[in-house]
C-alpha cells in the first residue's frame, strides 16, 4: 500500500481517531483481500475476494450482519446472514451480471474445502456483492469466469491495492473514475484497543455533490472542467465492515448502519438506481458449525461503549470512499467511454483539497 | 391456579413436551403477574401487570425482543426493545384507549423506584400492550386510572388467574368470551432443563374458524347454537413470551416469531383489524444499566439447539389461547352486549373436545 | 392436471372458499409454469420456472413483495423486490447449490430478450429460489446446467405437474417424499371476483407433526409403519403467491405473510434449518420500466377488503402443501436413500384422511 | 416567521433547490403547527402539534410511513403507520416522560371529534414523539397536562415559530441550545411542482462535530469558547416529513430514509442514546376510513422521478436542523443548568458561517 497516493497524502484528515497500521480493513487481524483485474479496451471489470479469517470459515463462522441502505441491487447471501447472525464464506465482489458465475465459483471453492457439505451437513451460504460497471465495461459480455473468482480467493494479502483494480476496475465515483478504497480506525476502550476496518466498492454520485472533508470540491471541479460529466447517478456502493470489537449481531447491525454518516459527508444523496449494501462481521467470536454440548459464551461490549464504534465506522467509510476516488486512474473503456481520474484533475486545475 | 378448569382438564393435550409446574408463564423463575379487574355492567375492562423479575428491572435489564404479527395496534415500547435488545420495565396490558394512562402510571412507578432517572441517567422505556374491548366495555369512558395500574404492579404473584380477568375482562376469543391465558413447556437440553412460558391476552377470531387440537370445534358449535356470533374479526392478541433459556436477542426473536404456529393451529387467519404483537424476554442474562469497565460475557445456545424452543413456544401459545377461551366466563356488558362462555356451550351442547 | 390424484380427490376440503378452474397458481391470468426433471439414481433434482405474465416482464414489471419466514436459505433477488416493489424476471426454483448456475442462465435469458440492458438501461434482478435436496440427490455434483434452466423457461404451460417433478424432484415433506404443489382460491368482492394462486416447493417437516385438515395423520402413519423416518427437519419451503387482486406492495406483503397460517395448520413448527421464503406478485398493475412523463394511477383495494385475501392465501397454502405431499411418488436416490410416497402409505395402511 | 433570523439570513444556502414560500413544512398545503411553551426556571418544556390537514384526519387518512434511525426512543404509533400505511391523527411532540399524558390527551381529542370510535368503528392510533429535555427541564416533574396538549392542537397556524419553543423549549443541539426547526424544497417535475417539507425537534450532537454547510464551525467555536460544553451526546431527533408528492407507502419510506443524509452533513454520528425517528406523510391521497364498494385508484410517481425527492428531503433536513440551532435562544433551566445560543456565540466570536 506504499505506492498509491491516498487522501491523507493530500493533507486531508477525516475525524479525530487514529488509523490502524495499514489504514485498511486488513488492520483487523486475519483479514486478507485479493483482486483479479481485467482491463483492456471494453473489458474493464474484475473480482475482489475478502477472507474474514485464515482458517476454515465454514467451520468457524464469524458474527455478521447486513444492512440495506438502498435495495436496488443484487447482493446475495444477506437473508441467512441476518437470520443466523453469521458469515460462513469469503465475500466476493464483482460486476452485476457476473453474480451467478461468482456464486457458482464460490460454492465450488467451499465444497472443495468442506467435503461434508451436502453429505453429512447442510449447504453453504455464498455471499456475493456487486456494482454495475456498464459504462466502461461491456457488462453484457460477462467476462468473469469461475477461474477468475478462484484466483482472487487464492491470492489474497494484507496489502490492499485501491482504485481501478479488482471489482473496482470499471466503477465510477462522483462522475469520475472510482473503485476500491479502504480505511481503518483504532478504538481505545477501557478493556482494550480494537480496530474498525472499512472496505468499499464505490460506484456512485455526481460530481457537483462531491465534498472532501466538508469542502465542496465537486462544484469547484465541475466549474473548472467547464463541462458536466454528470449523468444520472446510479448510486451504487458496497461497504464491507470488519472489526475485532466483541459485539452481538444486534450491536454489529447498529454499527454498520452508521456507515451512512460517512457516505453522506462525501456528498451522497443515495439515489434510486442500483444498490447500497453493507455487510459487517466481527472476528471477536468464532461460532462453531458443529453443535456443541454446552451453551456458548459470547463476549459483547456494554452498549455505553458503542459510540466510539459509531464514530469509527463513519469516519473510516468517509475516508475509504475518498481513497477509492483519489487512487483511481483514468480509464478508457467500452465504446471509448472514459472517466477521468480525480488525482489528474486535482493536479491539472490546482484544486486545494484542504 | 387450582380453581379454574383448564383445557387439559378437558383431556386436550397439546404437543409432545411436558409443561412446567404451574403450566404458566410464572414457571420461569422470577416472573409474576398481577390483575386488576373492573367488571360491572358496561365497565368490563382491567389491567394486567407482568414483572420479568423481582429485582430492579431498570438497573438489571433482561434480554428482550418484539415481533409484530399484525401492526394494526398501539403497543408501546417496541422501538427501544428492538434497538437495544433489552426490557427495562414491567409490561402492562390494558384496553386500547387506556394506553396513555397506563404509560403515565408505569413511568411514575419507574421514577419512584429510580430517583436517578432524569437526573444522572436518561429516561425509561415503558412497555404497554393493548387490545380493544369495545364490544363489552364502554371503552370511550376510559375507566382505567393510574391507581389501577399501580395496584396491578404492586400485587403480582406466581398464581395466574385466567379468562375474564385483568386486561382480559372484556375481551373476546373466536366470537365467544376470551381474555387471559397462559401455558409453559420444559425444554430438556444436554446442558440443562429450561422453561418456555407464554402468556396471552386473546381477543381475536371468529367462531367457525376455532380448532381445538385440530378438531373443528368452532364449526360444530356454530351449528349447535343455530346462530352466528360471527361479527367481523378484529384479530387482536398480545403474546408475552418468557424463558430462562440463554439466547441472544436474535435467537429470542426467532423463537417469538414461532408463536404464530400455535395461533394458526387454533384457527387464526390473522385478520386485518387490531394488533397482534409478541414481546419476549429471557431471564438468563441480566444486562446492567450502568456501564461496566470490561466487556460482558453473554450465554447463548448453539443454533442447533433452537428447534426445541421453536416447538415449545408454538405449543405453549396454542395451549395458552385455549386456556383463555376455556376459563373465560359469560359476560354481559355495555348496552347489554354479551358473549357466552365456551365452557358453558361445551357443557350445554355436549361438545367433545378430544 | 387431470392425471394426478390430488388431496381433494381424497375427500379433503380445506376451508370455505371455492377454488379456481385448475385449483392452481395458473388460475391467475397470464401465469405459466415449466419443469425440467432429472430423475435417475443419484440424480434427483430439477428446475422449475414461473412466468408472471406472457409479455416482456422486464419492460412491464408486476407489483411484488417478499417475506422471509425463516432466513436459513439462499433465495436471491429479494432485496430489490422489497426496495422497488416489483418483479422484473421469471422466478426460477432449483436445488441450493445450483443457484449460481440458475442465476447466470436467467441473466442470459433476460439479456437475450432485452438488448438495451447494460447499454442504454441498467441491469436485471434475477429471482432464484432454492431448497436442499441432498438426501435423495447428489447435490454436490451440481447437475443443473444453464440449458436446463432455459428449457424450463421456454416450456411453460398452464397445466402444472405436481409432486416429484422439476425443482421438487428430490425434495421431502414431513419425512416422506415431497416437492411441487399448487392450489387457488376465488375471492368474491363487491367490485369483482379475483383469484389467489399459491405454488409451493415443499421440503420440510417431520412425519409425526403432519396434520391433514386438523387430523393427526402423521402420528397415525408413524405408528403404522413402526419406524421413524424422522430425521432432523431442515424445514425448507418456497412459497410463490400470485393474484390479480389490485393491491399495493404493502398490502401484498400483508397477504403473503399469511401463508404461514396454512403452513402451520399442516403441522410445521418452522425449524431452524434451511429457508422458508415467500415471494408474491400481483398482475393487476403493470409498472413500465421506462419513465413516463406523468404519474401513474395504481388500483388498490380498501383495507377492509383484505381479510378475504388473508383467508384465501392461508387456505391455498395449506392445500398446496398437501397436494405436494399426496402427488409425490416414491423415490430412491443417492446412496440408495429413499423416501416413500404418502399416497402409497395411505393405501397400504388404510389411513383415513377425513 | 418574519421575526426570527434563520440560517439563510446568515448567507448559508443548503443545496441547489428552491425553497417554498415559508421555507417551512407548512408550505405543503393543509399542514399547520401549534406550540405550547413552558419556560420558567426549572420548567423548560412544551408541546408541539402538527395537523396533516384541516379536515377530519381519522375519516380521511393520509398515506404515511415511519423510519427508525435509532430506536433508543419512545415514539408511539409507528406500528400501525407501517402496517396500514396511513396516519389517522395529528402528531404530538413533547418530552420523553410526558408521552403518556400526551397520548391520553390526543386520544380524548380524537374521541371528541369522532363519536363513532369505540362504538360503531374501532379505535384510534395516537402518534406521539418525544425527546429528552432533562438537562434544562425538570423532566421528572411531568409538567405537561392534557390541557397543554389540547391547546397546542387547537391553536395551530401556518407560521411556525422555531428554536426554544413548544416541544423544543428545553432541547439541545450540538451541545448548544436547540429545539424546533423547519425548511422546505420545491420539486419541479414534468407533471407538476411539488413541495417537500421537513420539521425537526433537534436534541442531539456534540459541539465539535457541528458542520454548517460543510464548514467545521463546531471545532472553531469550541476552540473560541475555550471550554467544552461536550457532554455525552444523547443523540435524539424527531423528523417529520410532509409532501404533496403522489407516492406509495413504499416510495414514501424510501424518501424519509434519506433524511439521514442531511443529518449527517450537519455532523451527526447518530449516537447510542435516545431516539431518532422519522415520520412522513403525503397529502396527495386521502384514504377513507369507511370501506368503499369499489377499489381505490392511488396516484404514484414513476420510480425514475424519485431522486429529486431524495435530494429535497436531505437538503430540507439539513437546513431544518441548522434553523433549529440558529433560532434557539439562551436558556437557563433546572438547577441553573444552561445552554448558550448559537447565534450569540456566532456574534460574540465573529464566526464566519459561509
Amino acid at each position: 500500500m506504499s505506492i498509491q497516493k491516498r487522501i491523507r497524502d493530500y493533507g486531508v484528515k477525516i475525524g479525530k481517531l487514529e488509523t490502524g497500521h495499514y489504514n485498511s480493513i486488513t488492520d483487523v487481524d486475519g483479514i486478507s483481500v485479493g483482486h483479479v483485474t481485467l482491463s483492456e479496451n471494453g473489458t474493464q471489470t474484475g473480482v475482489t475476494a475478502i477472507l474474514p479469517h485464515q482458517g476454515n470459515i465454514f467451520k468457524e463462522k464469524v458474527i455478521a450482519s447486513s444492512h440495506v441502505i438502498n435495495g436496488f441491487g443484487k447482493t446475495m447471501g444477506t437473508l441467512q446472514i441476518n437470520e443466523l447472525g453469521t458469515l460462513e464464506s469469503p465475500i466476493i465482489l464483482t460486476n452485476t451480471l457476473s453474480i451467478g458465475t461468482a456464486a457458482d465459483a464460490l460454492i465450488g471453492y467451499m465444497l472443495d474445502q468442506n467435503p461434508e457439505i451436502g453429505r453429512t451437513t447442510g449447504t453453504i451460504n455464498p455471499v456475493v456483492c456487486e456494482c454495475n460497471d456498464m459504462l466502461l465495461n461491456d457488462v453484457r459480455a460477462r467476462f468473469i469466469t469461475k477461474e477468475h473468482v478462484i484466483h482472487a480467493l487464492n491470492n489474497t494479502s494484507k496489502e490492499v491495492k485501491e482504485g481501478s483494480v479488482g471489482a473496482g476496475t470499471g466503477m465510477l465515483c462522483y462522475s469520475l473514475k472510482g473503485g476500491i478504497g479502504t480505511s481503518s480506525r483504532l478504538m481505545k476502550m477501557e478493556h482494550g484497543t480494537y480496530t474498525m476496518g472499512v472496505f468499499v466498492l464505490a460506484n456512485f454520485g455526481i460530481l457537483s455533490d462531491l465534498k472532501v472533508n466538508g469542502k465542496a470540491v465537486g462544484e469547484e471541479l465541475r466549474d473548472s472542467i467547464l463541462q458536466s460529466h454528470e449523468e444520472k447517478d446510479k448510486g451504487s456502493i458496497i461497504v464491507i465492515v470488519s472489526t475485532d470489537l466483541p459485539v452481538s449481531e444486534r450491536q454489529l447491525n447498529r454499527v454498520i448502519k452508521r456507515t451512512i454518516t460517512g457516505l453522506s459527508r462525501t456528498g451522497s444523496i443515495i439515489t434510486n438506481g442500483s444498490g447500497e449494501v453493507v455487510i459487517g462481521f466481527s472476528t471477536a467470536t468464532k461460532i462453531p458449525h458443529n453443535k456443541i454440548s454446552s451453551y456458548m459464551s459470547v463476549p459483547m461490549i456494554h452498549e455505553e461503549d458503542i459510540d466510539l464504534a459509531f464514530r469509527a465506522v463513519g469516519d473510516a467509510t468517509e475516508e475509504a470512499v475518498l481513497n477509492s476516488l483519489v487512487t483511481a486512474t483514468h480509464v478508457i473503456g467500452r465504446d471509448r467511454n472514459e472517466r477521468p481520474a480525480f488525482k489528474d484533475l486535482v493536479n491539472e486545475y490546482n484544486i486545494e483539497l484542504t
